[in-house]
């Protein structure tokens, strides 16, 4: 038996990290793998969070710190902070609220949230409850046509920019997940994708190489087609080269989201915060640079800003909150971080997002190829 | 008491590595100790799998993948993936069926086994089973005349290339094995050595040196004697050093196998993805350069592939799957680890093995030196 | 329940280690969190300590030793040896005689002690019962007034220099005092700082950023107001950065504290032993660099006087013996020191403070960045 | 209680480390403390074994190997192997035949013994039973008459050389074996210093400094009286530095053993097979270099001797099969180690002791700072 979410927080909560144990008693076991697993031995889904211990600070002392602020603008957005709420499907697994849970929490503390095209509510319910900007993350499907009909529902409902996954042609390798047997439960489903025509299930013969799926796979040509079908501002997530950056450039997306799917697709592939230096050159200052993956603190956006991020989304942390306690908890991760980030800033002596560079690093950092 | 083999395959098997549990819970203590074990302080049976850990894998996106393939051409033999069952002596101390469940698991997945001169069923019979390309794995025993008996035999029965194994002059100090004071049950045997002269005992006083054993160890004269022997194609398995493959190539050998005997040999060598990139060099595409000691995921061929091998070999993964369920465990492993080698290559943006190179591997991956 | 402070000290407490678990067992959960704690994931807090294992010692053999001493004279005064008892706030948490039993064993043993703005106990009670030199910590504080009352109040009682924080604008996350719910209990207070003017609370609101206390920090232009208010040698506690050393001697300080606060502040700064060197060197001998940090040998004490500290002051370790013991324990620790720094020092062969240098630390050392 | 020594080894006793738990099951845990531990958080203590597997092996296959030998000759002894035992005090603490049972073994195998000052065994004993190489052990005592007496019996005694130890003027801080508060137990004492004058013992307020014991240290210019004093061979050990190595060239010694004093003197030393290459660099081979510390395989000898020793010394490892076993677990001991020796040069290809060099080892070896 799970238990079911709390009803207040309880004042040992003084971390992200303090919300797993909370959120891993109040889902299933299947829930669990799906939400927290990565793909084959988790060295990916580890080595996002490691990366950062392995890039220590910088301190300056006795700056002037008055007038301090965290506020960015981002693709003609304000926002409070430089913190989103990256795309996680199925919320209804975390908590029975699921997505509406988030998007209020979200709104309350004005932070921007990237809905799922795999959302386990309809996404106009999503929007009818935003306070803050909203994006909508969408997987170009083998069904073009419905594709085409998920982002007039997009833009229908008010979502301010597509986030168009790319390092999922398929499903990765979640052992964790096939271990656990996980399955959709009752009354959780992929309700936007209702409606859409299917693939002819592979043979029984067949492994992925031939299969339907990877042969409408969508490659560089769907993202320009995806480009001249709306005029929201698009950006790529799942970007890891800095060749696949340029190209993003060249086919007019409006931003890159440096990401490798939460350790959820290719195990094996490096700590996004080591990947985002060499994205940032690449793109050389064209579009903004996002990035996913390994957030935990203040000090870990620290990091990514002087690297050259221009903010950074979390998800499984707000998640777990969400699981744990609802609109309260999600509410209570992102107002932590922002907590932190601040902390982090006067600490070290920023009085601004705009002057976060690399200086905020020590020379002492090592295992980073820039 | 042991466990008998499985009857079916248990839905919570997703990867190589859950078999090893499976495996063990299904073997004698002395037995396992003599398939898992290494030599000395097995610092080289974990570091081949280590190694893998420190090659972060690169991901291109977006790129086309239809009619994507895993097929290759070895030494005029094609091949559904470049996967081989590497030779395993005794396999009866796995499972009742020993190498015949081998084979047949191999057959039926189209891939290539190359059987142990200590296998525990005849050759002749192995080969009756076999429906796919057969190589024979040969010691040059002491008694040279039986040796080529051995010869005519592997080539009566259809086997394809000659595996020579040249790293275990004397056997590996396997303190695992002697520890559980391993001997051969009953009804397991090197069969296929009956009749073979052999060696006065040593005397009670004598330690290595100076015994008959290594005396009579094979040198690279007994490599040339074997090239006019047989019109098969020879590889040396067991090649480590870039001077002894470019010696291999001057004594008409048609492939290399860089292997350090899985950890079994001489404690301390290097891991061998660590040792492929040096050969590699050093053979400059004269013949084929395979690799085994360590592949225990489809991304791990994918690093091998990156620095120049032609194929790999998998040893104690497939003789898990055998001790765990027999031919259909064998056949599973098999399974698993193409179907892991296609979404490896999906994932990362290859369509065919021949354009894996380099440029599979991160920018961030230390420790190997070329 | 808590133990009460042990009567005798037992014989197998033979390194500073020893007296952890034995101070443990003497304070309240609460009261430990907030000792032995450090800020976020407690990295820096970690790494001050490992780092110094990281730089392998130099010996030197059959020197004539006759002779030997560990003398040093600071800022115009002598000291017995390069060890000074660091600020530590509120000592009654540790031990009920609190400061009184500290400065009682610093004079027992000819050790200055730097008494902190926060002691629990009235500056003036712990002059009267020094034997030793004494400094005084100060914290810059919001009441400008009262920070004059303060340096007024350490003249009159003999202090003889001042050691400002600077790198404590606001506290530093500590989560493991807040997850404990960490509160003074009843008679222990800032007892120093009573009749202060407090800020205003912030609005429930608010975070960090705007909030009084961030607008009101210390700055640059603060150190030069103290700088004109006293005759005082200052030190500068809490520089990490060579930029920042250089200014503080450009703001007439008399010394530099290299300090990231015991891993209490910004959790993620290099160990203090990593940022010395640098320090050192952008100093250029202008005036001394002591460090606090991680010291718990006396061969630790050895390494920092080889990357040019002129002394080290430890924290923990005696509040750790304070607790266990009162202050024979205070002085057992500071004996303890001595000793394991005359053997470093006879072992490496050197014969007084001055002579060390580089040449104390092996080639083979690795990690530093000078 | 400890249990008594085995009757017989056990077949599970496959390797040197096999002997340590025996052995641990058979001595009082003062005395466990005493030899098996190192000085302060006993990290050079766990270094000198740990550094050896930072060292990977090169492999040579196909070669020649008959005839092949482990015969050196050294200092004009002839020695069976590249092998001898470390003088090692107080042997009566691991067995009742202490030094005896040693000296029996190592005449059994033919392996060169060190006998120390400090056994517990006269030393005239010991070479009444000696059936191979006897080396003394030297250290200097403030008693310079009592010291040329030690070296006449020694001469009389018909040991073949001095091993004069240099790196422990005073004892290393053993922290082991303070919080074990060991003693020598009754029947167990230093029998060859009685009679020797004592030093006045140091005031109750007195360190480590100004300590008669430290006055009297012996330096470099006792070196040159004792070369003055005997024609036998005098090597240094506890040499760590190449220009102490030089230096001990200068003034006459015919040999360097390269020693941390197996981690029990100055902690913090690097691991001895690190600082070998410097040592013999600097040595440029007008005398024999040779190493003890961490040697627990053949393989280490093997990596030794790639780095230009001439020999290497064990200590605890025999020690410990003395504790289990008496004579026969030391011959035992060396047995092991010489099979171990033999079987890593067959695989890696080398046919006598004299052609083993860096070639040994493979080009991923890191760590090492030649």
């Amino acid at each position: 038996m799970t238990k079911p979410p709390l009803e207040a927080i309880p004042s040992f909560v003084a971390a992200l990290g303090d919300y797993e144990p909370l959120a891993r008693e109040r889902m299933t076991e299947g829930a669990w793998a799906y939400i927290s697993g990565g793909a084959g031995d988790e060295w990916t889904l580890r080595e996002n969070i490691a990366a950062f211990a392995r890039l220590p600070l910088r301190q300056r002392v006795l700056r002037d710190l008055s007038g301090a602020t965290t506020r960015v603008s981002l693709l003609g957005m304000d926002l409070t902070a430089p913190i989103l709420l990256a795309p996680v499907a199925f919320q209804k697994l975390a908590h029975p609220d699921g997505e509406l849970a988030t998007v209020i929490a979200a709104g309350a503390l004005d932070t921007a949230m990237v809905a799922s095209t795999q959302a386990s509510t309809p996404i106009e319910d999503i929007a009818a409850h935003a306070r803050a900007p909203l994006w909508f993350q969408l997987y170009i499907q083998p069904d073009r046509d419905f594709t085409v009909d998920l982002v007039r529902r997009a833009e229908a409902a008010g979502y301010r920019a597509l986030v168009v996954t790319v390092d999922a042609p398929v499903n990765g390798l979640r052992n964790r997940e096939q271990r656990a047997g996980f399955a959709l439960p009752d009354g959780v489903s992929a309700v936007n994708l209702h409606g859409m025509r299917m693939l002819p299930p592979p043979s029984p013969e067949m492994l992925l190489f031939g299969a339907p799926l990877l042969e409408n796979a969508p490659a560089w040509a769907d993202i320009e087609w995806l480009r001249g079908l709306t005029r929201l501002p698009i950006l790529l997530k799942g970007i890891t080269d800095p060749e696949d950056a340029r190209r993003a450039i060249a086919a007019g997306m409006d931003g890159i989201i440096v990401s490798n799917h939460g350790g959820r697709s290719l195990d094996g592939l490096p700590a996004t915060i080591e990947l985002l230096p060499g994205i940032v050159e690449a793109v050389a200052a064209a579009v903004p640079v996002l990035l996913d993956g390994g957030i935990r603190r203040g000090s870990d956006i620290l990091r990514a800003l002087a690297f050259g991020a221009s903010a950074v989304l979390i998800g499984r942390p707000y998640v777990y909150g969400l699981a744990a306690a609802g609109a309260p908890g999600v509410a209570h991760v992102i107002r932590i971080l922002r907590a932190e980030l601040e902390l982090a800033m006067a600490l070290s002596g920023f009085r601004d997002i705009a002057s976060i560079d690399r200086s905020a690093l020590a020379a002492q950092g090592r295992g980073i190829t820039p």
